[in-house]
């Protein structure tokens, strides 16, 4: 397994750099990648090359057996050009070009732009792309944004929908721009959407469409250099969990695979800890379910290109990394698919924005606690746990995860605190809880695949799409839709149909109002058989059953007729449908139970507080991982096998340190003894 | 009565018109608001004008037996105007001229818009302001805003000031510029004022007072064509009740009757639910006096030209309307001296920003729940309560609402949250829990046609005004004023006077000194007779009796000298003082009681807590409403009479059902009998 | 001592003059500050000047046996200069030139407003720089910002960084441009800073420091005016406290001293109530720590050019000045060194911006209550009180306060809520409570005059202060330095050593790890002798002891090894470090007690909660002021000796009326009988 760092020569002095190849090599690393922030160095003024000192450096790290990722530089431009060519900054919302002094901050639409990247790109990878050291290329840095609303970019989106929508009569329809007869005559009045709560949901929708075009573009034009210049390498780029500005199932195309910065600190989070002293479990579920996007983007396993090493944060900065906690983030990738990790980064900067975004070395150079737990994880992922290695991680569940309905939310919450992100967590959670392995697929994926699907919060629903769930319901699956799925076609208009729509064949239901409640309002909400109670909030649709049955109701007086959670037999299959937000835990540990009742797989325990358990296999072996994410210990029930990290027969109650690792080999089909509850 | 719907045929395939009028004819609706968006649709292109099928849906109506009002479709401006005259768009405080794609955003002092606005209203009406099926006009919509801020408008507003000042003299002085020595030498060198915290008050509120006149003027442009091309017609506008930007009273002068569109549960309204469970009813104690001062504005009845149909919102909505409510919304405005009244809109748009302002129909079309309650209530309004059109609200209680000194607030609010309704609500709230009908009228009104006037936080008090108050008292008046009352003259300068200023002569007081109060420090407030204490908080004035006697007065000691709440005999009336903020209701219920007392009127008991009741009346009849506005059963005292919904003789101790209506009908001078305390 | 008020001549009628000029006098009032905000009036058109006027009140008042502190004009520039030379008005961070109509809003580095700036200094000054009765002069008003943005600054901080730096390879390895490959090839590429939480730390500091200079130099042309034209007059200018704009210590340097404007009472603080009913001392203790660095600014004595007089604020105006307060507020800011007072201002405007930032008289111009508290007091200070004027205020501790530490924690907070000032008040309020005098000292201060140096998240530490500071301990003295002290060097960039870097000589410890903590979480923390626990929360360092011994240490596992507070011997002094914030009060009362027994100085008890207690001397005399800062009566140990305001003899257990004031004298060295603990 490939691990190491992410390594700056160009900010230490050149005789720094043996003692740090020293320390890594020591660490046991056997991969850095380098020079994704080095165009200036590279080309200090326009078509003056420096290529020579990177050379140096890929033969040292050659000469100490560590291979080499590279990146092109283009995530910053440098500021000879951003004053010679002022053109290829972007220009935000206002109209105003941005300012030299970040990063991610040029025109992907700028003719001149796109011609300076491919000559920085073809400089590069001509020189070193046959570097025998060179394994692979990470393609510029983090893909997101900014948006920008130059003069070009306007026209590059006037041209994207002229060629989706053919006609101005087209377009018209396609936005509705009857409403407020904001209609358009003619291609040149297309503007960009004036506001996040867009006046037309559809122009909002295709622009954030547009802007994920317009990267995987201009991703292309380098994977496209790189294949040529450097063949046989892998060409990677560093996605960033749930970032909410591209399609990663489209830009994850081009790739060989998928690598993501995993910063579960990051942000917020600083202490983490609840009012009981335990470490706040969220972050780590959110890293978890992130880590299932990434392998889900490309369905295969994925790298992680940055990884925690210490507090995080620019202006402040969070939490250090307790004992333990860096091997514990570590190992939590692995189980969820990680086969290459690369800490970020390895000496803290002395300069820059960065300053506090801290490496496994402090600003003062020396090897302490962090590099030494590093070193450790190291030699336990290139050591005993090699075989884990391009195994697979197999899942019948799978929950739809689509980029349309997250961008038409942004403009369109519908209730407060419509996330929707969280909209899919909260599934997500009640199989976590109960040590499940999930997938999360394209609404483009073969549902067949799986035997349960989850579609929450499918507000952008084509209808193509709706007759493939109904298909896999018919055919055997087990479905769950909630609320505010199935309300938009694909430009964002409302169907003009009673809802759910054309999922109303399998769900069974009807919807004819709904409404969003004020944060703070609960309606009660019982089951239909048996004592249970929860408390619905935020959202409420008046479900009327037509063929399926009702398993939880209102029981507020004026609501009472109305279903809460339905579910219908249809074809083979079941489809289950739930009409608000529920808001105890507990009722998606128990939804998780019933889907994998109705899809007869097996239905395992919920887990101790804390503890995550997750599985890969190979053709020959199953390796079930048990970790920790409390700073304490905690009991946990171990499958009966070999702990591989300790090569020790393990099985039983057994106890986890705290922010603890235990993954147990078994023979392939012998898992689930203990499953069933 | 006329009750029907707000409808857009133009968002409809020309087969839907034909079902869609025959759903509104099965529930009894009797008129339609047409066309007031199309501009688009009647001029496609410039000088291309398509008048025909607008023509035809108001034939089809015709056909139907439901009349028409016409809305002038100049809120929103053609896409192909802003693009070829950019001029026509409002640009705002930055400089930025408005994008196009919102609605209201063109500039009201550019000649091309008027131009342009001038040519479409001469159209629309010359081609159907005679047409037999149309009733009435309104003239553009929901008149408000944006501020504009181009050169034309600066322009303006200079000529506006040259008109009122004369000599830059006069308004160096108005403006008081020689504070920070700002004085002006020539008229060119005026601006806008540059922040809302505004530099200077006088600059500010002449601004806000010129932005309303250019409304006011721009709509009597469109009045004076429809009035010339469709004679015989009514012509009005449809207000917003408390919407801060314009003088109701000057905008009301030209029309014929005040129209308004009431959304209750819009905005943080969603479930409006309370800790104890029931419904908060602040949004309806609003309603009721909004409706108030919509009569006010033109001192006779109004319609709803918008009623709330369903949820309401943009890219958040709020709670749909719960059985009885829609019926229960209606009804309170025709308490108010509602007599026309169009539920917005007919079926929710599947396209725009307004997908969620929903419509009697959903999407889909179908003819539900709201629909019937909607039917429901326009079969009572148009058949058992259609006597009731044209009575009269009387009232001997009037509030002062004057717009100069809430504009004033805007730049000065002198303490936190201080907010010149909720100021006037406070007194209103206390009538209306005893189910007193209240007048709002302006401050250049008569006052001696009441036996009450309230004149809470009257800021802008001009000498004149003060004379006529204390005319008011000493004619046998009964004056409340409070605390910021009087504080500045017409121009916003400060009046050079111990307050309370001229108002001394009738309120007997002097304030040396006042203070405004963190928000949550309390002074201590105990009765002069008798054990009653209350809270003040917010603003204090260190009052100091002359001739009046104090009713409350401060208990904590470094404030124990000044009184609270002062009475004060001059000539045949009495005039009260408040100079803090109560934080309990109940001081304000009693402090109606002790008006109603002063000024000889009867003080009805308070009533039980959700239930409103007001009343209208004719020659011949006296109608009491009473209104329930919770969702569960409340017991009520009616007066004796006949319900004349249910056509049955009620009276004595009854029960109200959820957010239920009766409305008892009495020969007038029957009521009062069970008023007294 | 001078005592009186600031002025405006020019906002009244003359006949008023005389009228108030008569009530100064009577009021004991022996100077008043004119003319700072009078350009317009001294030059209503280019180049027409009207002095005649202001000679004419100089010498009304000289009439009066009244002195005048002239105030420079150039705050607000008159309107009609703003029209015709549109470059003297400043440009904010996104380029737009500030609108005229508040005041400080002109570029400094404007060629054009430089030249008009010195017509009008030199005019007025040549014109009234001789007057017998004009003591001294105020330049201009309250220099802080904003800071301008346009070209002219751009190309002045162009040229200051080639003077500082003098090559472009060393302005990139100074602010580390290498990261992101940020580096600059030529001069003209230098930019402003684009971000608060700036890119570049080193930029944003040197941008400060521009900033800084730019009104140094601004002021240093007036003073230079002054100086020839009025020979023989004081020359000051007006402070603002703990203002963050500019470094007090350079501004200070030209003036003969510092005057500062005090509103404890400013701001979100109306009530200042706390829930147990006690006035929050907090503002309190806040302007007696601005006092100590007004004075500390300039080694010497101030005065208050603008002192409460009652409400102040803008739109939103606060608490007025309760019974005594007024005095109160003045006598502290004689404890710590004021020995001259001027209240702003003597009427409220009843005009402008400020007609709520109210005056001793209110708008009616007439006589109360404060206007007879603030003659009570003015005839104390100029009577009994006299003695004290040109007393010292001694100390044998200093906090060292750092305007570049400052502003690096603007870009770089690295803990949410770390705010310098708060910092600093911490160790503050421990010798407060004690009443021990404490001087504010710069870093470039001689540490050796003091027994104690606090030297508190002195965050950018050049390495000969660091070797000032371990020189300092070595010799003797005692400091105390705390987390984030010593992070940067001069230039912004991180020292590349353990932390805490050159101080490790004297504090024997080093500091591997260290983290920011969220808000609400808590490391216990505990004596290493005795059972004292307190709470650490935001930050921590994870300590290790080399040479020092451990107070206080974690209780919390897994920084269980860690030391809190340490103590290092080291030459003949003694070091302190505490490497986190403790949230209780009591914790900083116990350190001030250690600091002050490690360097062998009376402990003096905690006093009783509200009274404040400080000393000034003669070489003859000790004056021990109490201050009671509670609106009720207190107990307090007075020392023994004469109350000079009363001339009674004092001394043991005595009350202190609410908002009371004692002073005693006692011959020189008869303090600190009863300061022992």
């Amino acid at each position: 397994m490939y691990v190491g760092v992410d390594y700056y020569p160009e900010h230490w002095p050149e005789e720094r750099w043996r003692i740090d190849i020293a320390l890594m090599r020591e660490a046991g690393f056997n991969i850095v990648r380098l020079a994704e922030f080095t165009w200036y160095r590279l080309e200090p003024s326009e078509g003056q090359y420096e290529l020579q000192w990177l050379e140096q450096v890929v033969d040292l790290f050659e000469e100490n057996d560590i291979a080499v990722v590279l990146g092109t530089p283009t995530a910053v431009v440098p500021l000879w050009a951003a004053r010679k060519y002022p053109e290829i900054m972007s220009t935000d919302r206002d109209g105003h070009r941005t300012e030299y002094g970040v990063r991610k901050d040029t025109c992907y639409n700028s003719r001149v732009f796109n011609l300076m990247s491919d000559r920085i790109v073809e400089r590069l990878t001509a020189h070193l792309g046959e570097h025998r050291n060179v394994v692979g290329w990470q393609v510029d840095n983090e893909f997101a944004g900014p948006k920008c609303y130059c003069v070009h970019c306007l026209s590059a989106f006037q041209h994207w929908l002229q060629e989706k929508y053919g006609s101005v009569v087209a377009l018209n329809e396609a936005w509705g721009l009857h409403f407020w007869s904001h209609n358009i005559n003619d291609w040149e009045e297309v503007r960009f959407p004036n506001a996040l709560w867009s006046n037309n949901p559809g122009q909002h929708l295709d622009h954030c469409r547009f802007h994920s075009d317009v990267n995987v573009r201009y991703q292309r034009r380098q994977v496209e250099t790189i294949r040529k210049n450097s063949p046989g390498r892998f060409v990677t780029h560093n996605f960033m969990g749930f970032a909410p500005e591209l399609d990663y199932f489209d830009l994850a195309e081009d790739l060989d695979f998928v690598s993501w910065d995993n910063y579960p600190n990051f942000g917020d989070v600083r202490g983490t800890i609840r009012s009981d002293g335990d470490l706040d479990l969220e972050p780590r579920i959110r890293a978890s379910a992130a880590a299932d996007l990434m392998r889900g983007a490309k369905a295969r396993s994925f790298w992680i290109m940055e990884q925690t090493a210490g507090p995080t944060g620019w202006g402040e900065f969070g939490r250090n990394v307790w004992p333990s906690e860096l091997r514990n983030i570590a190992f939590q990738q692995v189980a969820h698919g990680c086969d290459g990790m690369l800490w970020f980064r390895w000496r803290t900067s002395t300069a820059g924005r960065e300053q506090y975004w801290h490496g496994l070395l402090g600003h003062d150079g020396e090897p302490g606690r962090r590099y030494q737990e590093a070193r450790t994880t190291a030699l336990e992922l290139t050591g005993a746990c090699s075989g884990i290695v391009d195994s697979d991680v197999l899942a019948e569940v799978a929950i739809v995860f689509d980029y349309d309905s997250r961008w038409a939310f942004e403009a369109q919450p519908a209730y407060s605190g419509c996330d929707y992100v969280q909209s899919v967590l909260r599934y997500y959670e009640g199989f976590y809880r109960r040590g499940i392995n999930v997938h999360f697929i394209s609404s483009r994926a073969e549902f067949s695949k799986y035997r349960v699907v989850v579609a929450s919060h499918l507000y952008v629903l084509p209808d193509e799409t709706a007759s493939r769930l109904n298909e896999f319901v018919k055919t055997g699956g087990v479905l769950l839709a909630d609320c505010r799925t199935g309300v938009k076609d694909e430009t964002s208009l409302c169907h003009a149909r009673t809802l759910p729509g054309l999922l109303a064949d399998s769900l069974g239901i009807r919807i004819d109002e709904y409404e969003s409640l004020e944060d703070s309002f609960i309606y009660d909400v019982r089951a239909t058989r048996g004592h249970k109670t929860y408390s619905a909030g935020l959202y409420s649709d008046w479900i009327r059953c037509e063929d399926a049955t009702s398993l939880y109701r209102y029981t507020t007086p004026h609501v009472g007729d109305f279903a809460v959670l339905t579910i219908n037999r249809y074809g083979d299959g079941r489809a289950f449908y739930l009409g608000t937000i529920i808001r105890e835990d507990a009722f998606y540990d128990e939804l998780a139970a019933r889907l994998l009742t109705a899809a007869r797989l097996p239905v395992p325990k919920v887990l101790p507080n804390g503890v995550q358990v997750r599985t890969r296999c190979t053709a020959a072996h199953l390796y079930t991982f048990y970790v920790n994410h409390l700073n304490r210990e905690v009991e946990v029930d171990l499958a009966h096998g070999r702990d591989i990290i300790t090569d020790e027969a393990v099985g039983g109650t057994a106890s986890l340190g705290p922010l603890g690792v235990v993954i147990v080999e078994n023979e392939r089909n012998g898992e689930g003894d203990d499953d069933d509850e």
